[in-house]
């Protein structure tokens, strides 16, 4: 696979779970050159081939989490919130001078529908914490919905609130929510604020659930 | 002032400011009875005669907080998070056997714009907690903007997400919800959840001064 500079690289460590491979697929068919992580580096390589057929490219690869973050120029982490933790100490080293947006929702199962308010607030806030000033960490994608991400002609009815402290990083994060038809990118302020986008997320489970639907979501009212 | 014994009369604690008077008025527009509770008897009075003035009947009255709670069939709290505990303990008794719907975003000024966690996780976690298994505590309406509700001709463009543990509880509160134009009640789950909806405020508070807006709110897509 040959690289065109100019393209970014996405890497999206998690990329194989239902979040991720549905984001991997989206970026990957708006042009991005994308790279999955996983602890498991056959899985993830597999993972590639098997997104690289629906879209008929070869854009797509499949690496372990170290080496997904180390080749990437900017790093997804939608993993569970069990492993949230273990895998940011696996690649803060290879992380450092990038940004992370973090997708991680910090839900406790079995009550995947209630809110759960870690110890650091948010996992996003944790993942500042533990990578250090040399990462800038913004929050996003949390409330989009994996039921339709793999569905290509599916446009994604959900704004993606954009959590961070440094607006450079914001920016390029709105461009990446802005290659996925429907969505669109809404400013939510500081990374402190990532709390609501977070907590945000198990209430739409709920709602998934109590109302028999598969991908409730959110817009922001009264900004036009 | 005769009260027809089938409508509900409705206590609003905090039913000066902005977004409780507007609360007030919009439901006074619908019929309901509605109680004016303040510290200062006297002000609540005389935003009574205000509000009354404007729907051109004489259906809300002023009182002090305790004497409100105490005449009303439901309360509703919406008032700065650092009265929310005082206030709480002097209607506590007079609160027995009611809902108490609480509309109180704790936030710690200046800083309004940013998340704020309380030790208790959120303002009705904590108020259930101070009151007893005696009092069925609601968390709604934190997301509506006070900034449209004293237009009545004004539909307000937001959905209320309602959080409680008590289904006939939240029942109520869908009522009072869809009393007013164009908001629609939504299913939220638990008073768990209320962790998620009140942190929303700020972040709606941060997007109005981010985009220029004066009254962002939310809805919740795909559920038709």
């Amino acid at each position: 696979m040959e690289s065109d500079p100019k393209v970014m690289t996405i890497a999206v460590l998690g990329g194989t779970g239902r979040e991720g491979s549905g984001l991997v697929l989206r970026w990957a068919q708006s042009g991005y050159r994308v790279l999955i992580g996983s602890r498991d580096q056959a899985r993830a390589a597999q993972k590639a081939d098997e997104l690289n057929a629906v879209i008929g490219e070869d854009v797509i690869q499949g690496l372990d989490n170290v080496g997904a973050a180390r080749e990437a120029d900017l790093v997804v982490l939608s993993v569970p919130y069990a492993a949230h933790e273990d895998i940011l100490r696996s690649v803060a080293d290879a992380m450092q001078g990038k940004i992370l947006v973090d997708v991680t929702v910090p839900i406790q199962p079995p009550a995947i529908r209630t809110v759960y308010v870690p110890e650091g607030k948010s996992a996003s806030l944790e993942a500042q914490s533990l990578l250090g000033d040399g990462v800038r960490v913004v929050a996003a994608f949390h409330n989009v919905s994996s039921s339709h991400l793999p569905d290509l002609d599916h446009s994604i009815n959900c704004d993606v609130l954009v959590c961070g402290d440094d607006a450079d990083a914001k920016s390029e994060v709105f461009q990446l929510v802005e290659a996925i038809a429907g969505m669109r990118a809404v400013d939510a302020g500081p990374l402190a604020n990532a709390v609501a986008v977070e907590a945000l997320t198990p209430v739409l489970m709920y709602i998934n659930k109590r109302y028999k639907v598969a991908g409730a979501g959110i817009r922001i009212t009264g900004l036009e």
